[in-house]
Parts: structure tokens; C-alpha cells; sequence
């Protein structure tokens, strides 16, 4: 993945409808040890922005961090104890979640789903289903 | 996409097993026109060595410089005129094609089965479905 600018700038120029969060286990410990990412969710969260992740994210990156408490979520399935492991998230095994602001996904191959809800979430149905057509979706 | 060394180093480093063809019409285009792909393809193609094309590129980075003729391949279904123009491709409405050397695929939403087919064809039915596996292809 190739950032387009310094986590620093991207806050800078916020705030933004969603922040999406992406898989990889490494990365996603790397980003729940950061102040600034923490700051950023908290921020998202108390304003009812939408936060999407998946695969290791939701557990690692939200539940490992304390965002999204008392939310249904769910994360790549062999992370579920991660995800419920303080007692105050719910995994749902199904490839995408949408619980209130949150939006979880499970895994690569979940990714496009993930993608259709974040869509649908901030553009509406109509959005999703011509998106879902055009990338030979259906 | 960022590539990790320029068109001329990668050739010098060849050949290579497998050769992938990315979609996206003005991108399929420029490769069309680039006189070094054009060879590296008919070297590859007679080598007996895999081509692999997905969404644009079967119809205009192939089909369109007299690569893969008499072969069954798949594209994005909107230029499957493109494809078959020439008289010496046929054109098949599914997800992928694999057709000898040629494996070829419709688009983004068929993209992990391409990149499964590819699995396949280079490590074995083994390999593709502990990929998928692991990827929750399943
Ligand atoms: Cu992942």
C-alpha cells in the first residue's frame, strides 16, 4: 500500500465521512499502538462517522483500543477471541457487520463486500448497485 | 499501481513463468502500443510459458496485437467485439478461461478466481485451495 501523505497531513485535512481501517495482522498492531490513530477514532466515533475494517482490523485496531464497545462486529475468524476478548464487542460470523457508524468485514475474501456496504453506507443503494454491475458484482 | 522497476529491467531479468496482463481500457491501450510487450508476449506465447489477462486486457492487449490466435478466452463482456474482431479468438461468458497458456478473466469482481486459476496453473489444485482457504474464498 502506497499512502498518499503522512498520517499527520491526512488528520490535518480532515474530518472525513469514514475512516477505513485495512487487514494485515503487523499493520494492524502497528496502527493500534498509535496515539494518533487512537485520537482520530475517538473523535470519529463520538461524532457518528463512519469506521470500516477488516480482517485483523476490527479486532486488532477498534477492539484492541476500545472503540466500538457494546457494537456487533465481526473480523477474520480465527481473531474472534481477539475481537470479544474485553467482553464488550459481539462477533457476528458473517462477511459484513454494518452496526450503526461501524462497518467489519472479515477478510480478503470478503473485501468486495466490504467495499459494496462502505458504499451503500455513504452513497445509498442505487450507487452500490450500479458500482456492484460495472465490477461484474453480481 | 507502483511498479518496482521500469518495463526494460524487468524484461532483462526474464523470462518468467507466468506473464499478467492488469485491465483498466487506456492502460490495456498503452501496453497494446509498446513494442517491447508486444515481443515479450509473442516470445513468452511461443515458449509455451503462461499469459494471463483480466477485464480489458484479453481483448486489447492480446486479442489486439495477434496474440493467443485460435484460443478460447474470456474479457470484460462489453468488449467481447473487441476480442473476437479479428475472426481468430473466441470469446466464452465465463468467469475464466483457461485455454492452454491462456488464462484469461472478466473483470474486477472475477479477479480473486483469475488469481486463483493462476495458483493453480503454476502450483497445483493444493496450493489454490489452501490460498483460497486462507483468503475465505470459500
Ligand atoms: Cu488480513
Amino acid at each position: 500500500m502506497l499512502p498518499d501523505m503522512s498520517l499527520e497531513e491526512a488528520v490535518a485535512k480532515g474530518p472525513y465521512d469514514a475512516v477505513v481501517l485495512p487487514g494485515g495482522l503487523k499493520g494492524a498492531e502497528n496502527i493500534a499502538q498509535s496515539a494518533t490513530v487512537k485520537s482520530l477514532l475517538e473523535e470519529q466515533e463520538k461524532a457518528g462517522r463512519v469506521i470500516g475494517a477488516i480482517c485483523a482490523a476490527p479486532a486488532v485496531s477498534l477492539a484492541g483500543i476500545g472503540i466500538g464497545q457494546g457494537k456487533k462486529m465481526t473480523c477474520y475468524p480465527s481473531l474472534k477471541d481477539k475481537l470479544t476478548g474485553s467482553g464488550k464487542h459481539t462477533f457476528v460470523d458473517e462477511k459484513v457487520v454494518v452496526d450503526g457508524q461501524f462497518i467489519t468485514s472479515q477478510g480478503p475474501g470478503t473485501a468486495f463486500d466490504f467495499g459494496l456496504a462502505l458504499v451503500e453506507k455513504l452513497e445509498g443503494s442505487e450507487k452500490r448497485a450500479s458500482t456492484a454491475k460495472a465490477m461484474l458484482l453480481q
